[in-house]
């Protein structure tokens, strides 16, 4: 027996995803930055992010404005973030039909009013390499990083702006990495391996350099967690053992007067910020 | 005898800095981003930059109000850069007579009216752990980064997204860990070393990968002044031998069709932000 056909059921169709552009002279790392701090604001519609960076010439420019024109014919208006500095890059793209918000031109005038003086309207390196310098300090403080992880070295400690102490697995290395990345900090790491955690003095290393010690905590359910995927089923994952080293690390922490954070809800920028201001380095 | 007094020679007075601060209810990463930005637009003028994050009450509000009025009085006008989402926040911080360049409630409105969605003017985090699956798999690509830095192991090479090839002090590592800890690329790098430099044809580890390669150049004076900081005068450091590493990379990458990017001028954010245009990847 046929049964009745059935009427096709409709599932609600999810809109189609906002195409977002972040235009750029260089890599656009600005533009996207302060483009995903709006963006952010809008939290039920979903982005489509597309980068176009290094637009320094004319035919770039039109290639970007058909690109843009183009998204202008999709189901959804495309937003377009721009922090084009050059006037001529600039009025190309705003030829464009795409709505364009752009971080520089908004607010170049207001600044020059501020600061008294002629801004350059030129595309500009800001991620560049023209401080050689500066940039070697900061590939330095990369070697460093690497070469003092997880106690890895412990020769140069004393070169160290901060020395990141922690019971294994708490995210001592990605923000070591971020510190020494982006703001050229020279940071080694310390794991607190249970031996260091029987006693409450600081482990030999670092006994000397307590002022530059930095402790990062995190709560025992996240620590088995991500000891579990290392090592399922171990000691070392337990929720005892980390429960354990953790309370025996803050315990250290404190009586040696040794700032913390608690990576569990914090980002490596967000711990990095932590540390910086308590470094007081901008 | 005496001479007579000479005249107190009077140095030009280089003006003083023009403080900046960056004010932000996270990390005022975004702000700073889109401050620089900005800055660099000021090739002439000095800054002496400060940060102000975390700024998340009425009372915080209020304390950073106090910080920007006493800098008000200071030899020169500050400026403020604030990415502050939150309306009773911004409003507490705008009482301030600093003036204040504000990324996010300058660019809100018009993008409500382009999205047709109220925004939320509330603080967001924009670097925070709230996706974990996301955040992990950051962490895991800076670990993968890290296990996997100068050949340390060929193990998961088949893991990586893409494998960064050059002779020994290119800058293979700094991208690497940029791209990992910035936008989760799981990245292998592998030295090339003059015997590797001998034939044409790619190592053993990566010959099978061709299509995930991406070679590093650079130029020998760069190269062999990078090396001799690490072994001032040897056969490793001279301008021959790095010529011809150099040299003989580049017939490799040439004859593999492998794409290439030059770490003599360009950062490691340029870099990083031309090899992910090349792996089509936001």
């Amino acid at each position: 027996m046929a049964a009745d056909p059935e009427p096709t059921e409709t599932v609600p169709a999810s809109p189609p995803p906002v195409p977002v552009y972040f235009v750029a002279e260089q890599t656009g790392i600005s533009a996207e930055a302060m483009g995903n701090a709006l963006l952010v604001q809008f939290p039920d519609i979903v982005f489509e992010r597309h980068r176009i960076p290094f637009i320094t010439s004319i035919a770039e420019a039109r290639r970007a404005v058909a690109v843009l024109d183009a998204a202008m014919k999709g189901p959804r208006q495309p937003l377009v973030f721009t922090t084009i500095a050059d006037d001529t890059i600039s009025g190309i793209l705003r030829s464009s039909r795409a709505p364009i918000i752009d971080f520089v031109s908004s607010h170049l005038g207001q600044l020059e009013r501020i600061l008294g003086s002629r801004a350059l309207h030129l595309a500009v390196r800001v991620h560049g390499v023209d401080d050689l310098a500066k940039y070697d300090r900061r590939m330095a403080a990369v070697e460093y990083a690497i070469e003092h992880d997880d106690g890895e070295s412990l020769r140069h400690y004393d070169d160290a702006d901060v020395i990141l102490l922690a019971p294994s697995r708490c995210g001592k290395t990605p923000t070591t990495m971020y510190l020494a990345l982006q703001h050229s900090v020279f940071v080694a790491n310390y794991p607190l391996v249970p031996e260091d955690l029987e006693t409450i003095d600081l482990p030999d290393p670092v006994r000397k350099l307590r002022a530059r010690c930095f402790g990062i905590l995190t709560t025992p359910e996240r620590l088995a967690q991500v000891r579990h995927e290392r090592r399922p089923d171990s000691t070392y994952s337990s929720i005892e053992q980390c429960r354990w080293e953790l309370k025996r690390a803050e315990i250290m922490f404190r009586s040696h007067r040794i700032p913390t954070v608690n990576s569990s809800a914090k980002s490596v920028e967000e711990m990095s910020t932590v540390i910086l201001q308590h470094l007081n380095r901008p």
